[in-house]
């Protein structure tokens, strides 16, 4: 659509009017009503519905509002997610909410709706395991992140991906807020009363302060594939059988280990808060969800790569020390940062407290314990620690 | 604008009318005389003279040409190294040829005239120590992949840096030469019939195989800093006091460690040579140009980085192991790749013999005997190997 001058129509956030348009032409009959189901800190989300369908309608604020205020975020981050969700949906079918239109003046996208599916991170809390999923996510990250690595891209094509796919102020959320602000006094951490003595003890902990400094600098540099940057269990949507990863607004050229890690770390989290609170069944089962998404994933290299490939095995090795790395990053951060998890953040006081200071003492471990050799090491790590201070 | 073979309309190969018009703003009087220098393999290369003074004219030309064949090559190599040799020049003022003048369209660059120095290799070759430019040239790593990386820069503007030097093609060439060929039967291969058993044991051997494709990995996705990228010593030029790094067409944003493994690497082929044929004063004089050029760069990571930084230790003996791997496989390539190296290529027969095997057990010990710890054990690594196969 152009404006009597030629120029396309100005960036402004969607009234019903411009929502009902944007969703029409992928609705089996005419919108008849729109809902915001979003919480409107990033993005707008609605879901339209007509002629007995429904369509996600999704499009970027100019700004970030957190904890009260507001800064200005680039637009740029709807085309980011439309063209990660058409690349990883190429590389894995199915395993992304399908996109039926980017609107790029409104930085808008119109999505497959999942209604019928429901938020990974709400299963877990409900002590729900959801069959097949964690083996689809694994063979998600195989898919995407090989496929879009020199591994299996020509190197031409996967540096024309890293130049589509420059991504930095959303990047410089995650460095901030991952890999800086737990470690330092920052205003923007956030954390229960009874648990800032472990916070300050962990920012007296030179060792650690340098461990992050130097995963900080790797998180940056390493242009390893297209990662979905930020695949915590609240980036997935789940019915038995389907996984679908979605949100891809932080998706770059980065390490692959971080994708791997924040799955892992995000396990780890919910199978401490069902730990506390005495349900040993459901922690054993998280064990066994987090074993099974390792194993896809490296089934789901075995069947890309060949294994002739002399470095396939010590390459596989280093993504998954790296998975280990990062997932300690992310659970310190989950604990002591801005954006807490719902696994811990419900809990009652007393378990609360005991499921945090197991976290920081898990992420710790990962971080300053070595490189991860196997991946019993490195779950061991994340799930079997004393809690700290 | 390019045409579709990625040339500027108006490009064409300068004549000597062009060439005086290019020069004449840079010279102190009318332009005089022109004199082809180079090889005219890749560029061509002109010193051009006029009133009393005289400047490098360097054009690209859209091929590669080498063995009898030749290939298209993209000429934005000379905004590559027109911008590189900017970037570079500004961090670290005099270690670089001044560039006068860039005219995109030509892909011509007017560089100053360093007609007094000498290409440091020759003076290596000849046995001769050229007084400070180890420092110099260590102090020069120092700034420039510092100063672009994001331990001195802020990171959204070595992101853009990285746009700005996304040089794919150059890149393919390394990657093939450096890390590829040498390692499977390659017709781009060259060697000696006497160092051909070598070469093929070198190829039987899977682990060294894999070795170098896990740092082929490395080196195409770590994108640290804006590298040189082919700093040999045949990109030097020196005079007493004075080391100028030049040639910047492969600059790209890559691993740290790549610069200042090439750097030793050719240190370390110069001194097999020289010892070969019983120079061992020389060969011993190079074990203090190679010590002098690693404390200089450390010297001068320690006067940019604040030592209070936690991470500054870890990171640089994490570039020192990397810089040790990277001389392995500039060793092996330059003794059964395409491009060899004047120190070992002019000896006599039998000598020459040994100082090939020599760099190849050096570099097969560099790339496999665990990444190196400290400088001596580098060094001593590179250099100190009995002869291979």
């Amino acid at each position: 659509m152009m404006s009597a001058l030629g120029q396309p129509p100005a960036y402004a956030p969607l009234d019903q009017q411009g929502l009902l348009a944007l969703a029409a032409p992928h609705l089996p009959g005419a919108p008849e009503s729109a809902q915001e189901i979003g919480d409107g800190n990033l993005n707008l989300v609605f879901r339209v519905r007509g002629g007995g369908g429904s369509v996600i309608v999704k499009q970027a604020l100019p700004y970030l509002r957190v904890v009260g205020d507001a800064w200005p975020l680039t637009l740029d981050r709807a085309r980011i997610e439309a063209e990660a969700l058409t690349v990883h949906g190429g590389l894995a079918p199915g395993r992304v909410p399908r996109l039926l239109h980017h609107d790029a003046a409104l930085a808008a996208l119109v999505l497959e709706d999942l209604g019928d599916h429901e938020v990974w991170r709400r299963a877990l809390v409900a002590g729900r395991d959801v069959e097949g999923v964690a083996a689809q996510l694994g063979d998600y990250c195989a898919r995407t992140l090989l496929g879009t690595s020199d591994v299996l891209m020509p190197p031409d094509e996967r540096k024309a991906l890293a130049l589509r796919f420059s991504n930095p102020e959303l990047c410089a959320i995650t460095e901030d807020l991952v890999f800086t602000s737990p470690y330092i006094d920052s205003p923007s951490n956030r954390y229960d009363d009874a648990a800032a003595e472990a916070a300050a003890e962990l920012r007296r902990d030179r060792s650690l302060r340098r461990a992050a400094a130097m995963l900080r600098f790797r998180f940056r540099t390493r242009a390893e594939a297209l990662v979905h940057g930020d695949l915590h269990s609240g980036s997935v949507l789940v019915a038995p059988g389907d996984a679908r990863a979605f949100d891809h607004e932080f998706a770059f050229m980065g390490p692959m280990g971080f994708d791997l890690g924040n799955v892992l770390a995000n396990l780890a989290l919910a199978r401490a808060a069902h730990e506390v609170t005495g349900n040993a069944a459901f922690a054993r089962t998280i064990d066994a969800v987090a074993a099974e998404f390792w194993d896809a994933f490296v089934a789901g290299v075995g069947r890309l790569w060949p294994p002739s490939e002399p470095w396939r095995e010590p390459f596989v090795a280093g993504v998954l020390a790296d998975a280990g790395d990062y997932a300690g990053v992310e659970m310190i951060r989950r604990i002591v940062g801005l954006a807490h998890v719902a696994d811990v953040d419900e809990l009652p006081d007393g378990p609360r407290l005991v499921a945090q200071r197991t976290a920081l003492a898990c992420g710790r471990h990962l971080l300053l314990g070595g490189r991860a050799t196997a991946f019993t090491d490195l779950w061991t790590r994340a799930t079997r620690e004393e809690p700290y201070a």
